[in-house]
């Protein structure tokens, strides 16, 4: 990291300069691709939508059988002592459990002790003005079919993305060989019909089950909009009214353009604005 | 690591004790498993198929824009001191290239400088005794589309053999919904046919191109031993004459039972621990 990095990172129980915080190169996150990891927003210094966070991490990481150390409020309370030491306001605090450290073997011993890293990073969340919304690129999913387990085998997102930011988009949309869109690289997307329905997924193996997703459905629920959960062409996007996606980093973000296409006025959507202040209110009062 | 552990490894340009030897928690390839891997084998203290290896490293870094900083020769010579230093006579080296450190973003610069870190495993790979040979366990493929490039993105492999072994198996078969055997968890799956062929996927994107692999067929072809490279069932494998995996750290081992079928007579084949000596041959006398 840059020397100018002030910012104090966790590792394995220690606080300590994130210019030093490092793991063991026998580390299995590092060597395999074997962890965990999560993504929670921050705005006045408080944890957005914790609880779906942890309840996550505890799937994923029961999902390929790391046996998780701490509990969900133990966790937690690292985190806000994180956020308390790096005085962090709004932004993100990044958590990644590993299997732990061990010689080389792709197969486990049964009493492995996990690693846990953490660090913030500050970024405007909720104040970031939406004055043009995301261009997206559409890539092909070349993802595991394991896609619900939040693991830190990320080279499929990082170069759908980095495809997508060379060609001047901020998000790439995955699209199978069936033509149907999985979901961003670090996103869900989302489109919006003619009729105004929201369109996104059924949670399955297909896709992350997104926190923010979920919390959206259900405040939409309560503003009685109408919601269709499955699945959405590429064309059908084209033609949408609007679309956007939903993140940790990005709570609702509208999708103005998808590869050549404008979508709706090609602006950012009402409904998606809507949506987006519905969610950054629900953030804001229930951050803990 | 152990506290026992007296072996030196290597990162960025630093000989130091494996126990000491670690990345930043920025490292992308703890982050994103945006790294590349090779494990090459050393017999009397000399590096097997070097060549090979670091031609596939090459080309693996390639294919996803990794810009290595170090030519294969000065890596090798890399490989050399390390194995020097800790008076490796037979074992392995292994060697991990990542896209470099940066503060956490799917995307990066153009300019990242990777990092290099390596470290030996003692083991008997010449002269281990095949008496039984490996038990096979077959399990789901579920791996990302890009099996070519030589990833750290290893979690589908580590469930994979992790399964394996608690079926008391030594490796995983992986088949796709096809029914087609692709590779082992970490090796090149071949059977024998009743006149004597050897069978094997040819190289696609469906699997790792192995050194080992285009090592041994071309001994076999100078052998005047039939090949055929097509995709073969788990059915096919079951009624096969014999079985064999290759790989860096097994070189040529047998089959001898798939799930809960014997193959062939159950004991290792005769054709598969003629291919081994060929290797074995080949590697010791091409050693670097």
């Amino acid at each position: 990291m840059p020397q100018a990095d002030t910012r104090i990172a966790y590792v394995n129980g220690a606080f300590l300069p994130a210019s030093e915080a490092s793991v063991s190169i026998f580390d299995r996150g590092y060597l395999f691709g074997d962890g965990i990891y999560e993504v929670a927003a921050v705005i006045d210094g408080k944890l957005v939508d914790s609880a779906s966070h942890l309840a996550r991490l505890k799937r994923s990481t029961g999902e390929i059988n790391i046996k998780l150390h701490l509990s969900e409020e133990e966790i937690e309370n690292l985190q806000r002592k994180l956020i308390e030491k790096n005085k962090l306001k709004e932004g993100l605090v990044y958590l990644q459990v590993t299997r732990g450290t061990a010689d080389r073997d792709f197969t486990y011993p049964d009493d492995m002790k996990p690693n846990l890293t953490m660090f913030t990073q500050e970024k405007m969340v909720s104040n970031v003005a939406i004055k043009t919304g995301y261009a997206v690129k559409s890539v092909p999913d070349l993802r595991w079919t394991r896609r619900d387990i939040k693991s830190t085998c990320l080279l499929a997102q990082v170069l759908a993305k980095q495809i997508a930011k060379e060609a001047g988009c901020q998000e790439a949309w995955m699209v199978e060989d069936d033509g149907l869109v999985t979901e961003g690289g670090s996103s869900t997307a989302y489109i919006v019909t003619a009729d105004d329905k929201i369109i996104t997924r059924a949670n399955s193996q297909k896709t992350l089950p997104g926190c923010t997703r979920l919390a959206l459905l259900e405040l939409a629920t309560e503003e009685n909009l109408a919601i269709e959960e499955r699945p959405f062409s590429l064309e059908e996007a084209f033609a949408a009214k609007e679309a956007f996606v939903t993140s940790a980093s990005s709570f609702v973000m509208p999708v103005v353009r998808i590869d050549e296409k404008s979508i709706g006025n090609g602006e950012p959507g009402p409904l998606a604005m809507r949506l987006r202040e519905l969610y950054i209110d629900f953030a804001k009062r229930t951050a803990v």
